[in-house]
């Protein structure tokens, strides 16, 4: 039942039977764990309770396990086949257009419903819920990428979804609200006024493009509210970045496939779930010494949390009504440009990854739009997918070591993850290709006065 | 290199090494050849001569050859291979749903560069017109999948790509035309000032919504004019049949690796090139007694020329440019209602389509499109995928055979080609959510005015 490969076919697959059983913590094979997420008021580490109004006890269990492997239930597999194994490409095009000796691999998670890597652990997040005899999710978006994900598997298991998407991507992307809809969920422009958090931000600045801290303040404030409401995370958190790792293990026995082996992995970061989705169960070989590749984030010029943020303790939403988590951040406060990469836009990068970017496990490396958006077309005209906005980021790292590598001669393999299709952000490309796309690049007084709302947390 | 299918699985793959290496001709099978197109002035059947100022030798020749199968060029079968072989889905979620104890397959052409079926004939006219030494392509587009297909199909060639549009499509689908643009092509609203045919139609009616008849004469015309520019149809013609044929190899091929033999068969029909893909395999194995499907083509209410037209001898464009061929038809000036399944609003059925009908070898019913879009949306829900509103009406007949099914306790399997996204038509949904759809069942009246055009040709 498993498929053989071709070590020069386009397309590497995996049967339904190959797909993994399992999904990948990290923590256990890490050198030190991760500082602990501490509660804002007492300031010491939270337990299960504190995270109780918001999500379900096997979601909080998988947040604190430390277990290597996590079983993913039947009833999530069942979904994931609508779509996994999901493909992995050799870009023949795109290296031949480049003329580079490397020889590059793309995940593709656009094959999903919602077209992004989001489904994974929105499936298993509506499935536990639902389990507990939740009735409704509320949660944040940005692009709205992980909106439609959540609407998507609401629908699969009978729940509610309500969701507040960043205004400025809400403007940008209106087919957003009409696939939402189409899954059967409700959205919201955020700010708004149907929350005390909206309110407050509307009547600071009745203009605010909004932040992905705003719509997570908004969400997890209604959630809070009610006994049968759930709040569900797309990114940044632990469990969220477990569900993702099926991305990695499938490409490791796709890799496996055709006899290749990654020198270079890279993929961008915007709260980090696609980036260590992909990255980790490389990074547990890499520990273990069966290979040693360099693996590289991605992140926005105009919100580099890696490269330009600092390492402290800092809420996960504006409002600051979330715990506090030790993460490269710059700042709750921090809004963002409108750049249209709008999954990228969060202030902070999720625990687990600033954590390993710590230990020095990890590159980071930021790109500005525009350089983004060339990647972009080149690899819509050479591979034919066009990509969302965010996984351009990674696709212009890749095109650049690809580019050494032609410098040097190195055949270098190099994998990145093409996390979902850019259909529904046609108006960036519209905007660019009309010349009318300007870089966001962060100054260093902006990263300063964003720091400022840093709150105090003794070392 | 082949891959073992599990009856139970989501999804029934094929390797690379198992795609189609040849495309099916049904000429040859058929009890009767299909009447001959004639030139319009002499009304004698047309010679390659005839055809040579719009397409290349190759393609003419596969327009009239009696040849069963026609070898696929390995350029383009490199191609293909971005996204061929594609998935064949049985659609566990929808029967359940329906509680149905049919089985339901749909074969999925979505995840094709251009989201549907049309790069399947993009890519070889491409191919022939790059290989003959032609510098750029003009075509027609209704909803927007055909010209995105070709602008992709020529950026893989090298060749320039020119798009009219029909201006209800244009106007209801803006992000066609950033997605055609992103892969390098040029596109205009349909009727267009940029020539003859066009300043003809707009003269007598400003506010045309133009039709793909229309938008054929303006495409016809630029390419009529330049010895270096060639003409390429998205449908209706044998050979762009012929290349969709891969659909039903496919399906043949995957049906068979699960033990199913199909009960039912059905396709949305506009020009038909989709549904031939699909069932012309299939009729292929009935017309040699191998199974015994029904076969079913689905086509608008509001654009019913299987249903309510007339066979006869009639144009493939408004102005009359092309030459003469017999066909289900509702007269060349016949402009449909702007209804949502762009691409399906055309006057005329392939003739070969016609053929067959005539033969009774196929049946034909006309869905209206809020029945088509209530299927849409309930398959999203169900299956994930939002479909393209052309095969919604596909899915309509598939729910409607399903629900028999579930009267008469019959485990029918029903076979459907799902042959596009509805990622860029997402304003359809909207308004069908909002309640704003409203049906256009085409009027007795109006088929009888639009038969004023037929053209007089002696039986």
């Amino acid at each position: 039942m498993t498929i053989a490969a071709d070590a020069a076919a386009t397309k590497i697959l995996l049967s339904e039977s190959e797909m993994p059983s399992h999904w990948y913590n990290i923590v256990p094979d890490l050198p030190s764990p991760p500082p602990p997420v501490l509660h804002p008021g007492t300031l010491q580490p939270i337990g299960p309770d504190d995270l109780a109004p918001l999500f379900p006890q096997a979601l909080i269990e998988q947040e604190v396990t430390t277990e290597r492997y996590v079983e993913i239930p039947e009833e999530v597999q069942e979904v994931y086949r609508l779509w996994r194994p999901s493909p992995l490409f050799r870009a023949h095009r795109l290296e031949r257009l480049l003329g580079t000796p490397a020889k590059i691999y793309y995940k593709y998670e656009g094959v999903s419903p919602a077209g992004s890597h989001k489904p994974n652990t929105a499936v298993p997040q509506a499935y536990y819920n639902a389990a507990a005899g939740i009735r409704r999710l509320t949660t944040e978006t940005g692009a709205g990428q992980w909106g439609t994900a959540l609407a998507f598997a609401s629908a699969q298991f009978g729940l509610e979804c309500e969701i507040w998407q960043v205004r400025a991507s809400y403007d940008q992307k209106p087919y957003r609200k009409m696939m939402i809809e189409t899954f059967g969920g409700t959205i919201h422009p955020s700010p708004s006024e149907l929350t005390e958090a909206g309110r407050r931000i509307l009547a600071a600045d009745p203009d605010s493009p909004g932040s992905l801290g705003i719509a997570i303040s908004e969400a997890v404030e209604v959630a809070a509210q009610s006994p049968d409401t759930n709040y569900a995370l797309g990114s940044v958190l632990n469990h969220v970045l477990l569900h993702q790792t099926v991305i990695g293990e499938e490409a490791l026995a796709q890799l496996a496939k055709v006899g290749a082996v990654p020198d270079v992995i890279v993929g961008c970061t915007g709260g980090g779930s696609n980036f260590a989705g992909l990255a980790f169960p490389f990074l547990r070989e890499k520990l273990a010494g069966r290979m040693a590749p360099v693996i590289r984030a991605v992140e926005p010029s105009s919100c580099p949390s890696l490269t330009k943020g600092v390492y402290a303790y800092d809420f996960g939403d504006t409002a600051g009504m979330t715990p506090l988590m030790k993460m490269h951040t710059l700042g709750h406060d921090f809004i963002p440009d409108p750049i249209h990469a709008g999954g990228l836009r969060y202030h902070g990068m999720s625990p687990l990854i600033s954590h390993v970017y710590e230990l020095g496990l990890i590159e980071a490396v930021a790109k500005n739009q525009r350089e983004c958006f060339e990647a972009g077309v080149t690899f819509a005209r050479s591979e034919g997918i066009i990509p969302a906005p965010e996984p351009t980021h990674a696709l212009a790292a890749c095109i650049e070591e690809a580019l050494r590598c032609k410098e040097t001669g190195e055949p270098k393999v190099i994998l990145t993850a093409l996390c979902g299709h850019g259909h529904l952000d046609l108006p960036a490309y519209g905007r660019f290709l009309a010349g009318e796309m300007v870089d966001h690049e962060l100054s260093a007084d902006a990263v300063a006065a964003a720091m400022a709302s840093l709150p105090a947390v003794p070392a």
